[in-house]
């Protein structure tokens, strides 16, 4: 299910307190749009909100955005922060990941989670679309200013030895790596509907956190 | 079983020409002992000893050392070099990791090998003795010199996730990292004693090379 037009069909949404329309226009300004001084954390390809929406309910003193390529997945996510009956601190856009750099200035984004990303097929082709190549570190980079982290969960084997081995290259560095999370002893762990899902049918599901650290200028 | 004399009982043992009996003697001098210019690959556990004497027959213009710090099982990797009919690229010596480097100048070894370490629990006390721990990292960067790599192999979860992390923490770049060998269409594969047996039981190896580069002083 592809949609590429931005059709807010539904009265309910349209209106929503959680829908932001237009994202650029809050560029340097999120805090204001927040009305506060809390570090902002970023969901990328958020689906229908499960994650984000809780994510906001448990930590009121974070800020959250969720962003949702699909129109109607991200209508999803909005209808999820009504039901959870989210605070001030949650916004859901639909827009592509690769316009970031229109949406935030340097410094605004603190932390980026990527859960269940598209792996994409582990073929050259392909890989220019995964959220973790060196392109999309760049633009990360870009909106941390100088310095924010990445967590990132995934049930798939290839896209996480990629990202392991893409945050390497570029010089981050992982911690908290965890091969199988559920059986791991991490606490506090946030599910998403993909991993409900993915965990019944008894698949590890893999976590990394990768810290960004801008290198001072010679 | 666990030996700390090395006493060296057997004559066919005492006087192979596989055997470094005082390794320390060639440090800064092994080019001259192996008769060649070629690289110097060291396996550090190399146990009974199927991985370093089959590398030695397959890559005659590499020159390999096994180092284990059982003198018993030490024994039996340098009987497998002579069942194997090894030549003269390959050496075995009974010594502590800890020791490296006593026996190796700077720049004397390029590569690495650490295949199924042990991988001692996961608990603060244990893990000073990890192969992988920044301490040692130091030591491998003290005897690759400017520039070097690490081959890791291992079944067991924790300590993969523990390495990776080691590595990332102190700069090294991690690259072809595998969490299920077996199955990830890696060729040329040489399995240790432990490996065939592991992945019978169907259990996942776990791969990874990391690279070292010396820093720019500033």
């Amino acid at each position: 299910m592809r949609i590429r037009k931005k059709n807010w069909t539904q009265d309910e949404l349209e209106n929503s307190k959680f829908l932001i329309r237009q994202p650029d226009e809050y560029k340097g300004r999120w805090k204001e749009k927040f009305g506060s001084e809390n570090p902002l954390h970023v969901e990328i390809g958020c689906g229908k909100g499960k994650f984000v929406a809780e994510m906001s309910k448990a930590n009121p003193c974070i800020n959250y955005i969720g962003i949702e390529k699909f129109t109607l997945v991200a209508a999803r996510a909005i209808r999820k922060c009504k039901l959870l009956e989210a605070g001030d601190n949650v916004f859901i856009m639909s827009v592509d990941a690769e316009e970031i750099e229109n949406i935030f200035d340097p410094g605004e984004v603190s932390r980026i989670y990527l859960n269940f990303s598209d792996p994409w097929p582990n073929r050259k082709k392909w890989i220019k679309k995964r959220l973790t190549n060196e392109k999309f570190l760049q633009r990360y980079e870009n909106i941390f200013g100088n310095k924010g982290e990445i967590f990132l969960k995934t049930d798939n084997r290839e896209f996480f030895e990629f990202s392991l081995q893409s945050f390497s290259e570029k010089g981050w560095i992982l911690r908290n790596i965890s091969l199988d999370l559920h059986n791991s002893g991490f606490e506090g762990n946030i599910m998403t509907e993909y991993e409900s899902k993915f965990s019944e049918q008894g698949m590890p599901i893999y976590r990394l956190e990768a810290y960004y650290n801008k290198k001072e200028e010679k």
